[in-house]
C-alpha cells in the first residue's frame, strides 16, 4: 500500500484562516482566542492531550481518534515547534508540548538551522534543512511503511500543497471569522482541481472538509 | 481506559432490518440483493476485504478505517460464522472470510454446540457458551486492554443491548426498505434512554448514527 503525505484535524475559521501573524511564548497560534477553533476536538474522547476521562463519541471524535492510526512520523515547520526565529539561541526550548508529546513516532521539524535530535518519552524531534520532497522521502523511510502526517502550520501546509505532494487532508472550519491572518485559502475550491472534496457538517458546529487526490 | 465494547460498521434498511429470516450458503444475509445495504462499505478505501488499490476516501472511509483501530477481539453469534444450526455435522466449516479473515484477532462464536478452535491466518475462532456478560469477560482478556468488536449478527446485537453491556454502537442506515426480516429496531429512538446519538447524513446516500453511553 501506498504510504500517503496526509493533513489530519487542521483547523482553520470560516475565513480560512489558521493562525495571527505575531506568533508569540504566549500565544502559539498567534490568535487570542484560539480556544474558538480548537474547542471541537477538546471536547472530544480521543483528543490526544486530554487528561481526564469523558468526552464526546460522536462525529468529531472519529476525527481524533484517527490521529495516531497507521501514522509512522510527522512533519512540521518550525513555527508548530516554537516561537523563536532564526538561529537558535540555546537548546533549552523542547516544544511546547511538555515531557509526553502526543507524536509517539518520529518528528521532522523543517528549519535551516539545525541542531541535534531531541528525544521526549516516544517522540523524537528531528531538526532537518531541505526542500518539502527532500524532508518527505526522510520521513516516509522513518514511518516504515505507515502514513506520513503533515502536521502544519499554514505555511508548511501551503508549501506542500504547491509541491503538489499531499494526498489528503482532513481540514476543519469552525464557526469564526478572524478577518486577519495566515490563511490556508480564500475558499475550499481552489484544490478542487486535484481533489475530491466532501463537505461533512458536525453537530458541534464546525464542518469537516475531506480531500483526496483526484 | 476502558475496555469498551462497540458495535461497528453494522448495516440496517431505513425500516430497521438487518437480515432476511432465511440465511443460507448462498444468501449469508438472507437477502437477495444484500448489497443494496453495503456497497457504501466497499466503494471505500479501508474496507478491510478490499482486493484491489482505490477506493473514497471521504467520511465513509473513516467508519471502514476505524475497523481495526484499537480492537483486541470480536465477539460473533454462530449465524454470522456460518448457516448451519444445532449440532456440527462435521468441523469442515471454517467461515465465510476464506483463508485471510478481516479479524485478525481472537474470535468468539457463541453457540451451544462447541468445537475446537480454528486458526486461519492471524484470526483464531473461538466457539463458546455462555451468557454475553461470560462471553465478554473472556473477550476483554483477551484483547489485552484494547476493545472488543461486538460483531453481530442482529439477534447477537439485541442480546448484548438486553443485558447493557454495549458501550457505543455505529449503525449505517442505508437507503432501502426491506419490509421483512429480522430488525434492530422500529426506529433508533428506541436507544435514547441509554445512549446519546448523533445522525450523521454521508454523500454516498446512507445515514451514519452513532450512539455513545449517556
Amino acid at each position: 500500500m501506498d504510504q500517503l503525505l496526509r493533513v489530519m484535524n487542521f483547523n482553520v475559521s470560516r475565513d480560512g484562516i489558521a493562525a495571527g501573524e505575531h506568533q508569540s511564548l504566549e500565544r502559539p497560534f498567534g490568535l487570542d482566542h484560539a480556544e474558538r477553533l480548537f474547542a471541537w476536538a477538546g471536547a472530544t474522547a480521543s483528543w490526544p492531550m486530554r487528561t481526564e476521562p469523558g468526552g464526546s463519541r460522536g462525529l468529531d471524535d472519529y476525527f481524533t481518534r484517527d490521529f495516531a492510526r497507521h501514522i509512522g512520523a510527522e512533519i512540521m515547520g518550525r513555527n508548530k515547534f516554537g516561537p523563536q526565529r532564526g538561529p537558535w539561541q540555546d537548546h533549552e526550548w523542547q516544544g511546547w508540548w511538555g515531557e509526553e508529546p502526543p507524536f509517539r513516532t518520529p518528528v521532522f521539524v523543517m528549519t535551516h538551522h539545525t541542531r541535534p535530535p531531541v528525544t521526549l518519552s516516544d517522540t523524537t524531534f528531528h531538526f532537518v534543512g531541505g526542500d518539502p520532497a527532500a524532508v518527505l522521502a526522510r520521513a516516509r523511510e522513518a514511518a516504515r511503511g505507515k502514513d506520513v502526517r503533515l502536521g502544519g502550520g499554514v505555511t508548511t501546509i501551503r508549501q506542500f500543497l504547491e509541491a503538489d505532494l499531499v494526498d489528503t487532508l482532513h481540514v476543519v472550519v469552525s464557526p469564526v471569522t478572524l478577518g486577519s491572518g495566515l490563511r490556508l485559502w480564500e475558499t475550499p475550491d481552489e484544490l478542487l482541481d486535484r481533489f475530491r472534496l466532501e463537505v461533512v457538517p458536525s453537530p458541534s458546529g464546525v464542518t469537516h472538509h475531506l480531500f483526496w487526490r483526484r
